[in-house]
């Protein structure tokens, strides 16, 4: 094994984060983790929301990929990383990779993608079900019926619900929505895992999405048996789509292929690691791998990662998994589905004067509460504490004298009480949070970043990098290439954090403590069962929609 | 008495109607109530919400007026509509007015408006309060509860609660808020007739306002007793301020003066009618003068007037007042607050593109349902059936796949549900609504007019003219002149009404009861005491809006 200070020679690793609308890559530097350049390729599918390519529509809260578009970032944006840094690709000894999750691509055995198959490329079950995918909501909710009803013991595991975004669920609906697809898909692939197989010519499953996507706990899967009482057909799913030889998290999952080598303009034969994910890279980027350091990764939706000593049971979190962080503690997992989403939804449509940062500057000159508005952050569901994607948005206390920074800010607000909600069910559970650090591109806006502070009444540690996967995603590229001898040394050497860069301001947490007594009030009334009305207006879209198309 | 086969030469007579940011005035033929010619006005200082025309800020939830600006309506619109019409002025024999109402001109002696004043020309409260101005909840909430605790025979005249845009909470407001002013205040005029004033001199005080929005009921006012333990100096209110000897609508309230004669055009010594409000001349207009015929005025916000032969108490009603319409019945007002202003609000904010026709448009290609939303229309709070302006809007279902036209929709949707409401309320309360007339500028919109017909589920019947107010104050006004023996003869004459132009679509009409129910269930929770959010939002912004000005 080499180290740090074996050889004159510079060393560099490549992390590339796979986002929701783009790729980046990064080149940093070993053992100090500067980073040198980067570039960005925008998927040219983006997100698919409304039709295939070919006009074939699609139902509502579907959200596809192409998976093209993601070996696109390879051949795109490693190349001018590389060209950006100015280093020689000789002295890049390793790539790393983390992705979106849960987002499934349904494959042959090789590894090729459906949807890349003309038989196929008409058929949206053929495509890569993206993390926002939310129409398998009725098998989600099959799932966790079943698996209370049977006491299944990993059900606690996931804060008792299991979402309608992971490999299950929307498995499942593949089977019952289009079963020659179904039977078509050879392996049921995690794109985190899909994009490594394209580096290496050989499919690893991390232990990461194993964990917190795949169900798989303890080692085992869900039986054959509660797979049957779900839909008979669906009793193979884990032994032919799904079980696969595990990597750890920071392990080397293969060599960089000639192929792809072509692809990137780098050497084949240097480390690629284990796939993973972005939010769960970006604690190691952070220097945040000590138990009760919360990590928020917030952009267009916001992943809540921290790792404990022990297991521990918290209601609504997405899952509490061994190593599924980092090795040899168990990283707890949280989520907001919606965040910078629900902020460019709205901006989206407003006038072209209203730009990101009018409002921003707008709503930054009021004082908290003097808009008169409330909102729940559902517009894309909420993962954590609630599990329930069929809730959806609300915004109470608009008036005519209402302006469109009073909703900015009110939207802002909600993000951020669904975070401290999100934080106090940690604490409440016996897992503290003892330092929040926020990473991702909503750290841009201030404002934003004062609110989350004030509403959550604590300091706020910042990440001390813009490109946080994709620096986690290099860290453990160099720990796959041997450079350093676990994931948490190389964080300590290659990571970044400003501690304390936010402080509450306590008049502004008094008004909060107010505001979100109403937020959690709300929150329990059409989250908790007071009224079934958001799921009811659900039922009676689909109803319409299915007689639209009878018509 | 003259009558209208009495001579060979042409007679006209001339409406104007006050709207709230413009007034229109219409040149209509007797007896056939041919529209000829009419023009617009538009208020130079619109409405101020923000600061008086001198910088002076306002407070939430104000809405004021100048008065100069009605008297310059008279001066433009009228010679115009004179112009438009080619009749000679000579042949116009009366002119009729009506006015958006609750809506108060704080007056010298003379007639003479405060804040045309230079002492007072800073003061918000010497300004007019326009209809809309809902920032007297705190005085409306304490006539409320004084009364029922007091049992007050009038307050069952009006549902059960008076409302903050009357005339006793708006008054009780200046003078708790500005004493001087208050004091400098020699008559509280209501609009319809101050613009009379102005035309013919004298002040007569109209039945319908007086009625309605002054809580005078067989021929009495509330109490000294009652204003006192309000507040001290409220006692001589009525007496000082308010009384006033009372004209019947359609009588005449004088004649045009030689000033008033200068500013339009007219003749003067011709007959001016008493004084009247938009939405109770346009029964006239709509021939729906009898029992159970119901008219709404659609328009930025929405009336509703129906005449009764007895008196019942409808809960939440604006008020019955004999001869209230008509002489001879009991005429039943309801409101909402917020309409075809909650749409403007809502398209205002959007990018240029979404204009109301495009939106209606695409929100006409949708089935009933399909959008997923559902929303509260009491974005101008609520007049019937809660009347409570501290109650705000509501939309849930807000998902990151809605659209600009679902919003848009189903704020359409929320209204009708809106006027559904005030439909059953009349029907329980055993005053049924046998025929829906709708009138106003929302008629123009036929998705609007469909959906309220499918929501309903009642045929919608249609006036006969675009400018329904202005007709019925032209009716009014050869009444006043003697060229009719009465208001419902000349109806006859000169009114306009297309029955059933719309039918409800069964299938719409059912998913309308499903989304109808939503709409109570909500309706009831918010604003019925499940959940006093949208209060207690109002109460935070004002004490936030308090320190704002002490820092």
């Amino acid at each position: 094994m080499s180290d740090q200070t074996s050889s004159d020679q510079p060393r560099y690793t490549v992390g590339v984060d796979f986002g929701t609308l783009s790729g980046r890559a990064v080149v940093v530097r070993v053992p100090d983790g500067a980073e040198l350049g980067s570039a960005v390729h925008e998927y040219k599918h983006a997100v698919l929301t409304e039709a295939l390519p070919d006009g074939t529509p699609l139902g509502p809260d579907w959200a596809l990929q192409v998976p093209s578009d993601y070996v696109d970032v390879l051949k795109q944006a490693v190349p001018a990383a590389i060209a950006a840094a100015g280093v020689d690709p000789a002295h890049v000894v390793g790539i790393g990779t983390d992705f979106t999750a849960c987002t499934m691509v349904p494959t042959l055995a090789d590894g090729t993608p459906l949807n890349e198959l003309p038989a196929w490329a008409s058929r949206p079950h053929a495509y890569v079900k993206l993390w926002k995918h939310h129409a398998a909501q009725p098998q989600a909710d099959r799932i966790n019926a079943l698996a209370a009803e049977r006491g299944e013991t990993w059900l606690p595991r996931y804060g008792g619900l299991i979402s309608s975004e992971w490999e299950f669920a929307k498995g499942l609906q593949v089977l019952e929505e289009d079963p020659e697809v179904y039977a078509a898909t050879a392996r049921w692939v995690e794109a985190a895992d899909w994009i490594v197989w394209q580096l290496t010519g050989s499919y690893v499953r991390n232990a990461c999405t194993a964990g917190y996507k795949g169900i798989r706990q303890d080692g085992a899967y869900p039986s054959r048996e509660f797979l049957a009482a779900l839909n008979e057909d669906f009793a193979g799913f884990v032994a032919d789509k799904l079980d696969q030889p595990i990597g750890e998290l920071g392990q080397k999952a293969g060599v960089l292929s000639a192929e792809a080598a072509a692809w990137t303009g780098l050497h084949p034969g240097i480390a690629v690691a284990v796939g993973n994910v972005d939010a769960h890279v970006t604690s190691a980027a952070a220097r945040a791998l000590d138990p009760g350091q919360m990590v928020a990764i917030m952009g267009t939706s916001t992943c809540h990662v921290m790792n404990g000593a022990e297991v521990r049971e918290v209601p609504g979190m997405c899952g509490v998994v061994d190593g599924g962080i980092v090795a040899g503690l168990w990283g707890y997992e949280a989520g907001q589905s919606g965040v910078g989403d629900i902020f460019g939804h709205y901006v989206d449509r407003l006038g072209a004067e209203w730009t990101h940062a009018v409002l921003t500057e707008r709503a930054a000159r009021q004082r908290p509460g003097q808009h008169g508005l409330i909102a729940l952050d559902w517009h894309n569901g909420n993962r954590s504490v609630l599990v329930d994607h069929e809730l959806s948005g609300l915004l109470i206390g608009e008036t005519l004298a209402t302006r469109p920074e009073d909703v900015y800010r009110a939207l802002i607000e909600a993000t951020a009480f669904g975070t401290r909600k999100i934080v106090e069910t940690f604490n409440e559970a016996g897992v503290p949070v003892r330092e929040f650090i926020a990473a991702g591109g909503l750290l841009k806006n201030q404002l934003l970043m004062q609110i989350y502070a004030d509403v959550l009444n604590m300091p706020l540690s910042v990440i001390g990098s813009d490109q946080g996967p994709a620096l986690g995603s290099a860290i453990h590229a160099a720990t796959a290439a041997g450079c350093f001898p676990d994931v948490r040394t190389a964080a300590e050497s290659m990571g970044r954090v400003e501690r304390e860069m936010y402080t509450p301001d306590p008049a502004a947490a008094a008004v909060y403590d107010e505001l979100y007594a109403e937020y959690s009030a709300l929150h329990d009334y059409f989250g908790r069962g007071g009224s079934k009305v958001m799921r009811r207006l659900r039922a009676i879209q689909r109803k319409a929609l299915v007689s639209e198309e009878s018509r």
